[in-house]
């Protein structure tokens, strides 16, 4: 039995695989990104479902149209209106996560050999989603600002098999790091001379500890060059699995076909149960309160960082989103790490499966959303240990 | 901006299409193949989602595991134990509909080039899921007992790129039609001399007016080629989105790993949603229910088109599931028959769209699981009148 060649090399995700281990209640887990469940409005969702469901559950659970839920079309594109996008319920289509947003991103945009430029390091969930399309990765350099200017028009100036550009601008996964308002113009100003649409994931941008927004890439674009990726899993509940994609008519009529055979629509009560939850809470108060407790876990873990880290190890800042990017010295493999870490009940994520191309060893991803606060100092002091013991190893 | 080439030709499906059509209320509609809402057990799902949220809101609401929930995996293993399978629950992969599986199948298996043996007609859902991924498409003739054994074997014997049969042997979507048991037999002998997996599609077996089940491949399967595709669409709820694969180990692995780059995993509380509902209530009473409704209607619909249809015309007489398969003379054009029907308010789906390859006009689909009983024959009866006229004009 043959399988076909995209599947060779494929491997399960770190992030999945780690749900596993960390289901332990003696493992301190910094690992998998998921938001906190305590937040979850739970009893406001019992009423709410009970009702769509007596008052409209043929509909509920009947099949509906590829496109989604119009209400809660309706009320994602009023919302993306409010962040300065143009935008109608037209232009809006219901996915199942943002992650269907990625994998047909690849589906619509990459044959065989083509080339998506994104950052590097970039979301792990991204790279997988993509390879299946069997396309040349092109990393980008980021810095604090955001993806490096000069490399990306270098590349888009001398390859010619570029089909996708993919960013996340906003307190990205893994690094936490933002771009500058400065960085994201430039971007969209360099996309004006080359015919590349732009995958913006912002799956983050509302996990802010900011006090203002910065633009959309989508708001910035006159040319309507972005697709954008939306999500409720983080500001609502992952396991409901809604997302969007916001794009211009004659790039969303063919998501909207390949999305039909991928899996018809996506679950219409749980459209439902969101667009009843907009229209009945106040939907920010929601996102402010998660925003008020992941700062605070962050604040907690980044001050614990400070205090028992080695000081040969640097680590990000974020001003929003889930999580922390450390990089320790060169020599020392956080896959090693990691084994002594989970001796020690402590689990994070290793950063080389983040860079689809670059052999990156010494870097790894923390989370701080769903970690216990209590724990979180233990913690890190456990982990900054078995950091240090392979500090003194590698001499 | 340049799409990828598996977008080129990609047109939206009929049958979705036809959703807005429908919608009207003075349309008669044998177009979609969607169940009875009336059936939908409303009250019962009202109940069991409360109770879901209030006990185990987090967990229903919270990322999982891409595999699915195990109690919902336990109970497939076990229904499908209890047909003549040898299964476990870690042989069992939820999937988003049975949609889903089609989709990951083709990932699976087939690289551009690569061939996939169906049934002429097929279930047009599955030829644009398999269509993404560029295959060549071999039709191969079924009679009242299935697929031809015959020009199966001589395909098989002298085409060296098939990597996929796909069959659907229980009330098959379009025709209604079932295999025989010889013929599934048969099938199964042959599979032992290739190297290739049989995709079991198996949507509609439930919905059975017959006393006794046939065998499914999976059952007859000593091998371990059968994939086994599940739905709860037909036999619960649609909008739900839940369906699944059963493979062997080494295959199901894969579904897997390409299951998690597309969605993740399915929407955990509607998981939930159907263990509790199997764990509490008589699954096979709420099915029996369901059957003899549709029964009813396709009784009601066949003996309508004995008594308008022009004798010209021939259809089957499905045992299950939820269509009849009508063909016309030759000469007539089943969409250019659609469109004056559309005009009297009556509408289905014409057959051009099951072929992957053929070019056949005269044939149509008819739903008959979700007409209005009472308006069955009325609409048989219009429907008839237009089939005569153009029989007419075609002299």
């Amino acid at each position: 039995m043959k399988f076909a060649t995209r599947v060779k090399g494929l491997t399960p995700s770190d992030i999945q695989e780690m749900f596993k281990v960390i289901a332990k209640p003696e493992v301190i887990s910094f690992a998998s990104g998921v938001p906190d469940p305590n937040i979850f409005p739970v009893e406001e969702i019992e009423k709410i479902t009970s009702q769509i469901i007596n008052e409209n559950g043929q509909t509920a659970l009947q099949y509906n149209t590829t496109e989604g839920y119009i209400p809660l079309r309706e009320k994602i594109a009023s919302r993306m209106k409010s962040n300065g996008v143009k935008t109608h319920k037209e232009n809006i289509l219901i996915t199942t996560g943002a992650q269907q947003g990625l994998e047909l991103s690849a589906k619509l945009f990459l044959d065989k050999g083509d080339a998506v430029i994104c950052e590097s390091p970039t979301y792990s969930g991204a790279i997988s989603a993509f390879k299946s399309y069997s396309p040349e990765f092109i990393e980008i350099t980021t810095d604090k600002n955001g993806m490096k200017m000069d490399e990306l028009k270098k590349v888009l100036d001398t390859k010619d098999n570029i089909k996708m550009i993919y960013v996340i601008t906003n307190f990205q996964n893994p690094t936490g790091k933002s771009w500058s308002v400065k960085r994201r113009k430039e971007l969209i100003s360099i996309s004006e001379s080359y015919d590349v649409p732009i995958v913006e994931d912002n799956a983050y941008e509302e996990i802010s500890f900011r006090e203002k927004k910065r633009p959309t890439l989508k708001s910035l674009d006159k040319e309507e060059k972005v697709i954008y990726l939306g999500s409720f899993s983080k500001t609502f509940c992952p396991g409901l699995r809604v997302g969007w994609i916001e794009a211009k008519d004659s790039i969303l009529e063919k998501y909207i076909m390949l999305k039909q055979s991928s899996d018809m629509h996506t679950n219409i009560l749980a459209q439902m149960q969101i667009s009843k939850y907009l229209e009945l809470n106040d939907f920010d108060a929601h996102i402010a309160k998660i925003n008020s407790s992941y700062k605070n876990r962050k604040n907690i873990m980044l001050e614990s960082i400070k205090k028992y880290f080695p000081s040969s190890c640097s680590y990000t800042h974020p001003e929003g989103g889930m999580f922390i990017w450390v990089e320790m010295p060169e020599k020392i493999n956080a896959r090693k790490v990691l084994d002594e870490a989970l001796k020690e009940n402590v689990a994070f994520i290793p950063g080389d499966s983040f860079y689809p191309n670059k052999e990156v060893k010494n870097t790894f991803r923390l989370n701080f959303s769903n970690a216990d606060e209590s724990k979180i100092s233990k913690g890190i002091e456990k982990l900054s240990k078995v950091i240090q013991r392979f500090i003194n190893d590698a001499g």
